[in-house]
């Protein structure tokens, strides 16, 4: 038995958890003016090579898409979305409850393009309709696919063209990052993005997602505040990201995460077993039986279902993670092939 | 050299850490609706003799304040505070961010009582005016005052004749529950006010309140999710709540908070200084002439200005925590002697 | 040369006039409180056979639409609409402005259907998504179609069936009711849609909108207040409306209203023009040539693209009022046959 | 018998009634982008000598407070406002349901000054905190008292001091400018506020408020329209405006209501009653007797309580318009005097 349900099952990576252990009886500031979140900043300013840009640490992913976007918009202000996108449809409105539109474009891959943005831009020409001013995107996306350089640089070009803001939410960039798909780099985000974040939740800390702002906002945090954002043992945020980002622990687990997808992937397929839309990173989609799915979970095993194929099919997410132990995927494979 | 800004400084208790440390690499799902906080929740039902009780954990005090406000009024309803209230002053507009007015009334001591409400009720007679449909009050409160069991009752019964809901703010819940004063106890406060929490960032815990609900909220769970307040990892605050709540932990620990406080003000005291407002919990405001003020900060001392006295005299916040060391007391009050 | 931009472009019908010039030196007290808009409520319910409806004027139609959407929901609510509903694309993003998610269904002649309903519903099953509560349907629909009887009574079972309000913007309403294809009726609406308006702004009025509310809303005033809804001198739209509906004059120039249109649509037809999504209401979009349309331009008619065709031929809009003069229609005509 | 409830108890001027019907059939262009809104907002403009000021017309106060408060200040700034301000009391929490706080200073005599703007500023410092970012005042106030051009002249200056943007509610502007206690002038207005509004609904108009924006806002049409605040036909406010405008007719017909006031006053005083607060506009606030109201009450008299002053004694508020008749005071103080 595994849970393959998610890449937030266990705490935090023991590396990360013995930091917080380490610092704990130490006496800091509050709200993350502390000296852990000082050094963190800076090593994803280095990382990025983006001296002026501007880190801020958040608690998780909905609270952070929802400041991104909020604190950047006026209110007749709109963003632009693919339908699939995590700010549409898996944060139950947040975006709308601080007063703006999501625009949303079917992207059948989950990403955005230069022309799906301009037919929602094009739709929106007077005082009767919101104004797009923001593109959000997910690298990876929430179904698994990766921006490439290339794609990511025609965006920003659209982007320049039509005055619109471009937002990565990279809560599970470090999936993205280490996929043998990815050409993109941290500097590339930094100067292609006006913001994006380095999810830490989904790749080894208890919390947390450093949002790198490269565009000035002066008063983030009194938006943080507002929305009830600012952590008040903020230093615990800083401490994580730092061990995190030093000696490359957060794209070494990462890596770890995509092997296992990989392995599963590759074990299931030799076992006939098919993926519909191919994926690169943690998140992978087989078509399983129904029959076979039941078996899995009656032996302990934990997916999610994604969407019926016909009424004997069903599309299944399996996710992996930094700690998902190579033991886990071989023993499921071993059942799963003992199921047929 | 000590830090009195806050009891918030250090990281959790290490019966806390430890308890997040052995259940670091289980799988549990996600968003609360795992075991840990499943016995947390059941843990505090039980110490508040209300098995009816919702609870529900959150990460921060004014993530939990704007949650519990908004998502009981309609968006004409507003909320009656004193003018001290933390949700008036110190929360960067959360409440009104979520679209409702907070009504104040005046009160020196920190402490809403029915005349104070009643004037508020009473000013509010159409609809061209908010209707003031909750009162918040906090215990203790922003200036570390208590309420009675008395002054409760006399609130419950004033908010009944009004059709008003009670919210407690209790983020120094434990500080309050353990003063020589105090004559409250959760099933007091769970058959008294419609909402109230548990406060665990002030209190041993890395972050987290635990809000127990009296008053039905079917879709609270929507309201968590829509504000950025649901934890992915929400396990960490069941953990945290079950190793507080067990064996009297917070309780123990939180009457160690205010054992330091009174170590320090009696030896104030004893040194001559005075406590404008006497407050029973672990702040304390004495007064401290500029110089000394100065002399200390020079040694390392942190502590916070609260309000000009005169040119000469500042009114100072101290604060202890359950990792307040005797010893950090005991130094501060010698190294106060050598400066007059 | 003649507008033919909207249904908005003159002033109010003599009649209504007459009402409020005849009234101009009474004096009523305000903000919709005085015996005009009772009288004026009272002939709707008589109208609507609801002898406990609510009535509400407003001064028009986003006004109207926010409202009645705000007022009925939780912020975690969302409302469904077409994609092409007047909510969803041509109010600025007045209801996310109030936290409310608009969920579209694709609906190529306007219409909401039990089946596309369905299809948003059940897209929406837990806590991280919004929670669909109310169906916003408009008749006329923005592209001037119309409902049946038999396909509100299904909407209706729908909504019935799945926990949902069902809200007709009735903005259009005496076009509607005045198409030959029309077979629904005042009471009909009020037995099946949990509120609805009339609309006189688009016949007749000045301004305004009458809101029916069958579903009971006892602090709907004080939401109005809150928008910036509540007109000092409401009265005004009670005058209007009583005016409006005695001895039937509202359907009576909204009947002229359609008439004008099929006369135009007829005329166009004769001359070899087509109408590619047939409209029984007011609203007519026929074909033009991108020549001929600037041809009539030129001699200063007015009419809006709504779509282009291909490069040379775009599909226009016409709209014609209680004011259109059959000779304004004729000489149109006669005008736009000499251009061929 | 009269009701001297308001000054928005009749319908408006014969001369603007008079321009409404002469336009009555003419065509024009929605949204007051016709030549009307244009030439009114003209006549502002020259009025003002300010060329470079944007003018929009809106229906009612409350939606012209809120529009110019939220349209200016992002989330987590704060506008203040005496406690007696018509935003803090009389709009449902307007204000706070487009996000923002409204930060009170107590002012007894409804006048904001800049050592009470400097108490709120100076109570803000961190970003637990709202930004306070634009001082809202009201001339008339809402007690009938004006400002000087010194005292705006030194709210400016305070405003520039503290980065402040100042706004000036002129619902009653006509009375203000019109009092002999009056030295400000439109061009002052244009030079000393960032917007202020030439309140037409309470002198003259069937309804209309003229907001002047000095301070740039290009998108101001989009919040408007968002806010439901765009009247369709919107030449029925560039025409009454204009039809107020030309020939002095506003300022004729608020002097004719101060001079009622006046009138009533001293009637009043002369048979003994008194004024606590003087006030040199047209609302008046003696103290009647209780028995005394209750009999002029029964001869059909109207007007609102204020507030008790002893068991047997109210202050009442008596408010004149362009409408009251010289003969309906005269009658009144006839009626009282036999009274006694």
């Amino acid at each position: 038995m595994y849970s393959f349900r998610n890449d937030y099952s266990e705490g935090a990576h023991p590396v990360v958890l013995q930091a917080l252990t380490d610092t704990n009886l130490e006496q800091t500031s509050g709200y993350g003016t502390d000296p852990y979140c000082a050094e963190a900043a800076q090593l994803i300013r280095d990382l990025c090579k983006a001296p002026e840009a501007d880190v801020h640490f958040l608690v998780g992913g909905t609270q952070t898409n929802l400041l991104a976007i909020t604190s950047y918009l006026a209110s007749y202000e709109a963003v632009i979305a693919a339908h699939t996108g995590h700010v549409n449809v898996h944060e139950t409105g947040a975006i709308e409850a601080t007063g703006h539109k999501v625009c949303t474009a079917y992207a059948p891959d989950g990403k955005l393009t230069p022309s799906l943005v301009e037919s929602v831009v094009n739709g929106h020409s007077s005082e009767h309709m919101v104004a797009p001013k923001m593109v959000y995107i997910s690298d990876s996306t929430e179904i698994g696919t990766l921006y490439t350089k290339a794609e990511l640089v025609a965006l920003r070009e659209c982007c320049d063209k039509h005055g619109l803001l471009l937002f990565l939410d990279g809560a599970r960039l470090g999936s993205a990052f280490t996929s043998p798909d990815n050409d993109l780099t941290l500097p590339d985000l930094a100067a292609l993005t006006d913001m994006f974040y380095i999810g830490g939740t989904k790749n080894g800390a208890l919390f947390g997602e450093a949002l790198v702002l490269n565009s000035p906002n002066a008063h983030f945090r009194w938006h943080m505040k507002q929305r009830g954002a600012m952590l008040a043992k903020g230093r615990l945020l800083g401490v994580q990201f730092k061990a995190l980002l030093t000696d490359n622990l957060y794209f070494d687990i990462a890596k770890h995460a995509n092997d296992m997808a990989y392995r599963l992937r590759d074990g299931m397929a030799a076992l006939g077993y098919e993926f519909p839309v191919p994926s690169p990173t943690n998140q992978q989609f087989p078509v399983l039986p129904n029959d076979i799915a039941a078996k899995l979970e009656a032996m302990g095993y934990v997916f999610e279902a994604q969407e019926a194929v016909d009424e004997n099919n069903t599309i299944v997410r399996f996710v992996t993670s930094w700690a998902t132990p190579v033991e886990a995927v071989d023993q499921f494979l071993k059942d799963l092939a003992a199921c047929k």
